[in-house]
């Protein structure tokens, strides 16, 4: 079985070889922890964090960039990073173990991967719906890509705080309209007023991610049902359910996705991204479920060999019933102490949590240091990387950071770094 | 160093493992191996090679979808699949003593890849250009969409025989024209016949890929840069490089790209695939060089990390000098038995071969067998997969096969089952 352990020991960022314990790491950089100005030297790293974040635009730099750049840094905990790091180790345990010392990674990485319909096929029984209802794509960004082009018209209707590429892909042609949610509603999705904001602009496309990034924010089945019963007249209803394997309506931990209802909604598009749950956004590898026609508009002019032959080997994977189950598995852990994790940072002095049904955890700062601030003390002082959420448009800048949940002793030591940073 | 063994052992198509030697392998089947009817179950196997075959539309089914669809076939060579098995060598040679060896294969799967710019600014050094001039792309197929679907207007111009993807991926909107080589002057490219008709059609995009597929044929560097001067008013020339590492001018081994020729031809776009020359199609790799303007066009509504952590290892590879010395040895190497392969075959009873600066060939036959047939029989009695081409545009059906050159025991080993074939 692989646990903390073994992750800590594969997770080598920048120059730190995690196959230590995060008490140990605390110990080594206890002694210039605390809380107060930074010196000159850590100064100096802050300001080339800051550059190098400025240039990466509305997307953060990844942490081997970080480490790359800056190799003074010493990182010990990505938690920039949205994924489930126990479904990274299952998913290697298998690589290794079927593909790699079987000599078969040969075949991979030599031959076409098969096309993309043919890995519909395989994808069809996971998922649960015909094949002829599956457009895969070379990560879910593609696929958001391919849609804004190709189906998206004069209107895109998208909520606010998002995940920017629902209005950075958007055609010139199109036009992008907001629905700002509120932060002193905590961000909530208030269906009333979104469906008033609808009939008012008019979209042709709109976009709901659930759970949404970057706060977390959960629309439940139910209201999303009787959403996309007053919306039928809407061409374009794009769904993200890239979170959904973190989101549990009730106490079984059992996630809902509304890709079956796709007969019953045809202007409904669900988006799922495999970088997250599955933790290999190294891959590339998504799906979407959308109405036949809609599929066949789309690889009849593209789209032929999208796919990696280590993403067909991952999708092989997600077809097959024993590495599902010890997934779920993974699954259900990583959510426990994700909760665990959540709800102690909710209990910190000076900050401001936000419901959250993700695996990662919106903060507002209402004390007096900024974003940008904490963010590089935890990264100078703790080699902890965090987001800020300056470039998020929707989120008032300077006070709002995203941290994500990560493995157990890591998450403990961003537990520990965050108490004494803000004592 | 790695040679033809070293091939041998790792490659294992179907049901076979090739750590034994052509010759072997012959005598194993030299008892059935007679040019002649084929048996009943020998038949039922061909039928269903043509129904695979005929499902997969204009490409071929993979080998390794043959092997999986159709498991009696014993799979020796794969004579459809157009790389340089020796690159594969090298490349797996790299991976497994930098990144499988030392645990840094987690990094490239677990996290994201860099943008396509930060990708573009590592192969700049290797191609010669600035980063701004160069377009990342998940595999040349991506490339060839994304211009097809931002650039191509109302009408574009393809020469037959050709690459499918060039008239298949075109948009609804777009008028496909052809510019068909013949076959009496053994499909050969003459600039003149084509400026003319350039001049009649007016396309606005027009496409030349070379060397050519499936014929090989070559237009020299020179009458290129003639033609590009004729051709300024065209406002998107497309040129398809991907096989110009098999393409030599002189006796130097020495290959001459346009590449570096954006400046002075604005309009031109190369396109290069690396899965022929690096044999490397399972990494999905490519890249454009292109004027910066389209190439902020592309990225500025999407393509943000269409990259693998596999690919742009690759591409870290690729700026390397030690890997490009070792490559260029292994590049020179192939091109000279695969010289000596189409020797071989072009003399040949019944066989006419079409000159070739690929590194595959296109043959016709000139005797009572179809190309189906041949490519069945190949397949059935010797485990050898080759191409009919029957499904190309601008090949008169029933006669045209296409084999690529593979390691020197393999190409052995075809010469002797087409030598068998066809007494």
């Amino acid at each position: 079985m692989i646990g903390e352990q073994t992750h800590a020991q594969h997770l080598k960022l920048g120059k730190l070889d995690l196959g230590v314990s995060a008490r140990w790491l605390e110990s080594r950089v206890r002694h210039s922890a605390r809380r107060g100005a930074l010196s000159p030297r850590e100064s100096a790293l802050a300001e080339r964090i800051k550059l190098l974040k400025k240039e990466a635009g509305s997307h953060s730099p990844s942490a081997p960039t970080l480490a790359k750049m800056i190799p003074e840094l010493r990182l010990r905990v990505d938690a920039c990073f949205l994924s489930n790091p126990y479904a990274t180790d299952l998913f290697l345990e298998y690589l290794q173990r079927e593909v790699i010392r079987t000599g078969r990674l040969r075949k991979l990485l030599e031959f076409y991967p098969s096309q993309n319909r043919v890995i519909a096929g395989k994808l069809s029984g996971a998922v649960g719906v015909p094949p002829e209802y599956l457009f895969v794509g070379n990560g879910a960004v593609e696929i958001i890509q391919a849609i804004l082009h190709r189906f998206t018209g004069e209107k895109i209707l998208v909520n606010l705080p998002t995940f920017s590429p629902y209005h950075e892909f958007a055609r010139r042609e199109t036009q992008v309209v907001f629905n700002v949610l509120s932060r002193e509603d905590d961000f909530w999705f208030d269906p009333e007023v979104y469906l008033e904001r609808v009939r008012r602009e008019k979209p042709d496309t709109i976009v709901l991610i659930n759970p949404n990034n970057p706060d977390g924010g959960y629309i439940p089945y139910a209201t999303l049902i009787r959403l996309l019963e007053e919306l039928r007249h809407v061409p374009n209803v794009i769904l993200d359910e890239s979170f959904i394997h973190f989101a549990c309506e009730g106490d079984d931990f059992a996630y809902r996705s509304l890709s079956g209802e796709i007969d019953r909604f045809p202007n409904l598009m669900v988006i799922k991204s495999m970088s997250k749950d599955f933790g290999v956004a190294g891959i590339r590898a998504g799906y979407a479920v959308m109405a036949p026609d809609r599929v066949q508009d789309l690889l009849n002019n593209g789209f032929l060999w999208n796919s990696s032959g280590l993403a067909e080997y991952f999708f092989d994977l997600y077809s097959r019933p024993d590495f599902l189950m010890e997934y779920e598995r993974k699954r259900v852990h990583y959510i426990r102490h994700s909760r665990r994790f959540f709800k102690a940072l909710s209990m910190m002095p000076g900050l401001y949590t936000y419901p959250t049904s993700a695996n990662f955890i919106l903060i507002e700062l209402r004390n007096d240091m900024t974003a940008e601030d904490l963010v590089c003390r935890l990264l100078v002082r703790r080699g902890i990387y965090t987001r800020t959420c300056d470039d998020k448009k929707g989120l008032e800048p300077t006070k709002f950071i995203r941290v994500a949940s990560r493995c157990r002793s890591e998450n403990r030591f961003v537990i520990r770094a965050f108490r004494d940073l803000l004592r």
